[in-house]
């Protein structure tokens, strides 16, 4: 059993993990702590990108650059140590070589190329344990973990609107239907994502620039540790456009090189307008929709090792993904305003009848400012939730 | 200053006033305590229905009936007592003639033809304090303290719908949006409203029966106290449609006799169809909009009592009260479903750019079964809420 010292130590390299969200795929974000046999913290670490250290050898390089003996220590870790050589060594046997006694991690690899690790420890002798705070450790790696399960990325659909669902006033106006407290909220969603997702529409009425501002990744820490070693900018997501007529002007703000950015377009666009611009030519959607092919465009990003995407709208594409099954979770950001008029935050979605309404389950609800911001994810049911 | 005995008997005497809501107008809803010099209770009561004996009455009457002596008392009472002669005598009168020593109230009574109470009991040497949890009594009271400001009824919109916004699906369908526990409040809404009021296009789509079910004026009691005294069928509210053609049709489950029912038509109305039916013609909206002119129907409302109402929509309707500026409370409940097309939960309100946007301040959100319970108020500004 997992002393509450450990579970301590796991809380503690949850949140470490978290602060990597957006920066690592396609890895999982994975933190560890290392004890020493009296449960006294030696060193701690986190995977902060892909190539960059795994968690648990950072954490060990912290303990002996604090000048702490490991041997006979335990290291927690939110996931199970890998056992492959990647682009760095085995983590199973540089726990090993450190002379670690016991690991006790949250959840068990996955992946077909990188398991093996408690095994391979347990062979040395290692003592492990796997399953501590393992649901804590799943919501942290949400994404990464769906991603695995479905071979595409995981989604958010994230939508701002008034009480009575309308995204922008009858003349197009929506500068600002919600509060700055909920536009920085959103901001926090970008930094933790691999991609951000608009369609043509959005992109012709607002031109809005999807970068993310420096440090994000370390915002909302304020723990005081005085970590301060300059974890320089934040990851920039991938800004994808989902333009299938290749409408997107050259001096549109997010062809700038602040961040990368992909043009998705169908195969008989004509982007003679866009040298330079990178560009993927995807089949159209089936079933008498407009636009292209949801699962055909998620594939691209998954190749290109996007594990995360923020879906920003507008409405046209988000019922696109919504018909496609393609929405993995639901954040809606609610004004307390109404309009009357003007586009709704959702178009077609291939609904007819209101017993095939996209039913979710709320999760959360909190307040924003003035503002409600409601997390729901889909159910598996597409049924009423009462039956009379 | 008032004891912690008599802030505990106010909140019991809101209370009894709260049960009494939908039942009182036009009068408002009282409740009323009586302690002895020691604090013990010895009587309550509440107004129960206009033409009724008033709190205070009620409760010496069952002081009196426990075989109390109320003399050098304390009557701790929701609402100033009233110093006139309407349908029962004035409630000063009788608590001076009752020995009572000391009144506490929360709230001074706010009409021209009833105030005077504190002076009355004062001048015959009767104690009295006045604003003891004025705010408590004061919400009990929104409804009618706000229509004796105004001159009109208090207005609640209620509306239902997806977390985008539809009120029903692309083909109308609509049974159920919303859970079992929504539903059962909104009832709880109805019986507490004088009045519920819906356009001709929501009896077209749903014939709806805007009955009150018995017994809902004690419903959520649940004190335990064993009151028990059979209170009889819950006072029906007004079913009002606003029917500028009188399209309604004789066999509507409105017209039924569970409740009265007022048909709302333009003054060029042919209502030949509807003999027997309670019709008042009202003037046409201005302003380029359809429907009836709102304001001349809550003035007919209020010249009939009515001193709360329910608007429960459609999109239209919904969207003329608040262009009008006749919206004075918003409860929303927002089932976790996303529609994508079908009719939106507001209509034409009047706004059309987005720093014309109706504003509102969130005061509540409850979880009712999945669903969510928003309850907000307008605010006076019309501009954005947020500068940056």
């Amino acid at each position: 059993m997992a002393t509450a010292t450990e579970a301590d130590a796991m809380r503690r390299a949850v949140a470490l993990a978290a602060r990597a969200l957006g920066a690592t795929s396609p890895n999982p974000v994975v933190g560890c702590v290392i004890l020493d046999p009296q449960g006294a913290v030696l060193g701690e670490g986190r995977h902060r990108r892909a190539g960059g250290p795994h968690a648990e050898v950072e954490a060990l390089a912290a303990a002996s650059a604090a000048g702490h003996d490991v041997r006979g220590g335990t290291a927690v870790v939110t996931l199970e140590p890998c056992n492959h050589t990647g682009r760095t060594g085995p983590c199973s046997q540089a726990l090993i070589d450190a002379g670690i006694g016991r690991v006790v991690f949250a959840i068990a690899d996955p992946t077909g190329n990188a398991t093996g690790g408690a095994a391979a420890l347990r062979a040395a002798g290692v003592s492990t344990e796997g399953g501590l705070l393992a649901h804590e450790a799943a919501t942290v790696n949400m994404a990464w973990l769906t991603s695995v399960r479905l071979g595409r990325p995981f989604v958010t659909w994230k939508y701002a609107a008034t009480l009575d669902g309308r995204s922008a006033a009858a003349d197009g106006t929506s500068r600002w239907i919600t509060s700055a407290a909920s536009r920085a909220d959103v901001h926090r969603l970008r930094a933790e994502a691999d991609a951000v997702v608009v369609g043509s529409g959005t992109l012709r009425a607002d031109d809005p620039h999807l970068a993310v501002r420096g440090q994000l990744v370390e915002e909302g820490e304020g723990e005081g540790e005085g970590e301060g070693e300059g974890e320089g900018a934040a990851v920039q997501p991938l800004r994808v456009v989902v333009d299938t007529h290749a409408s997107v002007k050259p001096g549109a703000r997010v062809l700038d090189d602040a961040a990368p950015t992909l043009i998705a377009v169908g195969e008989d666009a004509d982007t003679g307008h866009l040298p330079g611009v990178d560009v993927v030519r995807l089949p159209r959607a089936g079933a008498g929709r407009g636009g292209l092919d949801v699962p055909a465009l998620l594939a691209e990003l998954y190749g290109r090792g996007v594990r995360s995407v923020l879906l920003e709208g507008g409405p046209a594409l988000a019922g696109s993904f919504l018909a496609a099954k393609a929405v993995d979770r639901v954040i809606g950001y609610l004004a307390p305003a109404l309009l009357g008029a003007g586009p709704a935050a959702l178009g077609d979605a291939g609904v007819g009848t209101i017993a095939r309404a996209l039913r979710l389950e709320v999760t959360d609800v909190a307040r924003l400012g003035p503002d409600l911001r409601i997390t729901a994810f889909p159910t598996t049911s597409a049924t009423a939730s009462e039956e009379n």
